[in-house]
């Protein structure tokens, strides 16, 4: 089995520090690839703390992950050595269940298999993900990456991107939408950029003045600053469509009452908590709260096309493998613009 | 003025009790008709008990209206006297914004005037409900009303009827769908007729096992008691679309559950307080959690037809006039199967 140097948490309140781990040699439909860049998001650190209570320890997390293909087992057709190629949240699912079949591998009714802390399918052991030199990931799990785009910017694709792509695709954004995106974070600068290139008119609902700049250079058209109540009150009744990419608790009510009739609300942030929701602030003008996670396969390479179409990719802060523990505790104070990316060539 | 006797509350505390009121002589655009039934809704009570915090005093509820035409304006040609007619919980509305233009003229911009307990547009007075001999209406908020219906069973059709048809047909509910009517009382055993109607599999779901052998009668395919850990499992994952009927606080996400990848659950209760919503529960599966205020003019209309088409009436009790302070204790107790309505040729 070949070994690869990796980074791993060996418990809740250790650091991540240097380990090393075997991938398996690859099997007929398997791709392995050296992987170049790894993008850092907010579960990465939920895992390696354990903060959801299901980590298994030691964790190697990374679910952003680019590089290129260094070799392919006999019957694999998709690549080919010397390619680019992506690996992100998903590994493997059991193809067979209604989800699967229709490519919504990230609903496999018997439990997709996810890139770091998942039991493989056949139990020969965990998963781990792309904090690491390389990865061994069946073919059906492997994305073509465009050679056009900056390679470290299209880490953060392969879940930042895919997480705001596919609700604003399967709720049909776009022309003639008045389209909000709450929080301008990883997943939020992503929502604009989409959305913007989907034709719609983008509001940034913030409660951070300081993001106004930001939001209108990636794009958004308009601002709101939510802590003030004469803005929010404009926007009453105002949008056909938001995005919630919100982690931290709040309100859905106050932001429910800015959609118009038949507007909605998809959330794709986890609060810590359950959120209060009045059914009055469904009732009245008929709004839809709902929920989406990643997307699946072929909607993940229909994104990247999409990108590599439309010159869309992360904006990144590449960092040195040992930076991790620090980007963290920037990530925590939300210091980043606005997804670090882990450059391999440091491990 | 004409004077037309009425049963009015007098304030929070006070049980209802005869009254007389005046309606407006009929304006050109006016239909005024004979009130022969009139049903007895939850918000009644809530209304006449100032349960809501919103009640003018004296008022006069009932927005379940079913009677004979007795006299039309100059210019109404949709009415003639002596046919039978319907007014629901809507009277007027602003007829200029987008909802209004649409007949979603429940989610009038302007704000949309109810049938009791609402300005008048013009600024003229209050409006008195169904609880009346007679009531005075202009004729784009009146209905038609099918000769071939037993009358007084047609009267809850005007709200709990259209409370329960309106999201079925919203989110499409037909043939091949798996759909879960969430409590069996005055909406509930509607939304059980109408999604049967529709060619769905229908589901009961109660926590109350009495309740099975109605639900089975009223053409319920199957009976999930929610109290049964067992029962409840075996449904997860399962149902396309919910209709939660439930006004009395319960777990959003135990329901939420049920739904199969990109199921629908729609509220048209209002529970005493917000209801604690997990993202979890929405992001997998991608799940919606919506709701719908009664429906429109035109929908409204749409279902009496259908339920002319399809023999659909409610199934009721009917009471006296004076019986009405008894018959809201009962409803308290839940102890009416499905409705009340009133014979007001008993006032």
């Amino acid at each position: 089995m070949p070994v690869t140097k990796a980074y791993a948490a060996q418990s809740a309140t250790s650091p991540l520090a240097p380990w090393t781990l075997e991938r398996r040699k690859p099997k007929p439909h398997d791709v392995e690839m050296e992987i170049l860049y790894c993008g850092v998001c907010h579960s990465d650190l939920h895992f390696a703390r354990n903060e959801w209570g299901m980590t298994i320890f030691p964790v190697v997390p990374g679910h952003e992950i680019v590089g290129r293909v260094t070799a392919v087992g006999d019957h694999v057709k998709k690549f080919k050595v010397g390619e680019l190629a992506g690996v992100g949240c998903l590994v493997d699912s059991c193809r067979e269940c209604d989800n699967c079949k229709e490519g919504l591998e990230q609903y496999c009714t018997q439990g997709a298999v996810m890139s770091y802390n998942s039991m493989e399918r056949d139990g020969s052991g965990l998963t781990y993900g792309g904090y690491s030199k390389s990865i061994v990931t069946h073919e059906d799990f492997v994305l073509h990456v465009s050679e056009k785009l900056p390679l470290a910017a299209v880490a953060p694709l392969l879940c930042a991107g895919i997480t705001t792509y596919s609700p604003l695709r399967h709720w049909k954004v776009g022309k003639g939408m008045k389209v909000g995106i709450l929080g301008l974070g990883g997943l939020g600068h992503m929502g604009v950029k989409f959305a913007v290139s989907m034709g719609a008119e983008v509001t940034m609902l913030s409660h951070s003045p300081s993001k106004e700049a930001d939001a209108k250079r990636l794009g958004a058209h308009k601002f709101v600053l939510t802590s003030d109540e004469m803005q929010a009150k404009n926007v009453a009744g105002y949008f056909d469509f938001i995005l919630d990419t919100v982690s931290a608790p709040h309100d859905y009510n106050f932001y429910l009452g800015m959609l118009r009739t038949n507007g909605v609300m998809v959330c794709v942030g986890v609060p810590p908590a359950p959120t209060a929701v009045h059914a009055m602030s469904l009732i009245f003008y008929r709004h839809t709260l709902a929920g989406s996670l990643i997307g699946g396969i072929p909607e993940t390479q229909e994104m990247l096309d999409y990108c590599a179409a439309h010159q869309i990719t992360s904006d990144i802060e590449l960092i040195r493998m040992e930076q991790i523990n620090e980007a963290y505790e920037r990530m925590l104070k939300g210091d980043v613009r606005y997804r670090f990316v882990i450059d391999m060539a440091s491990l």
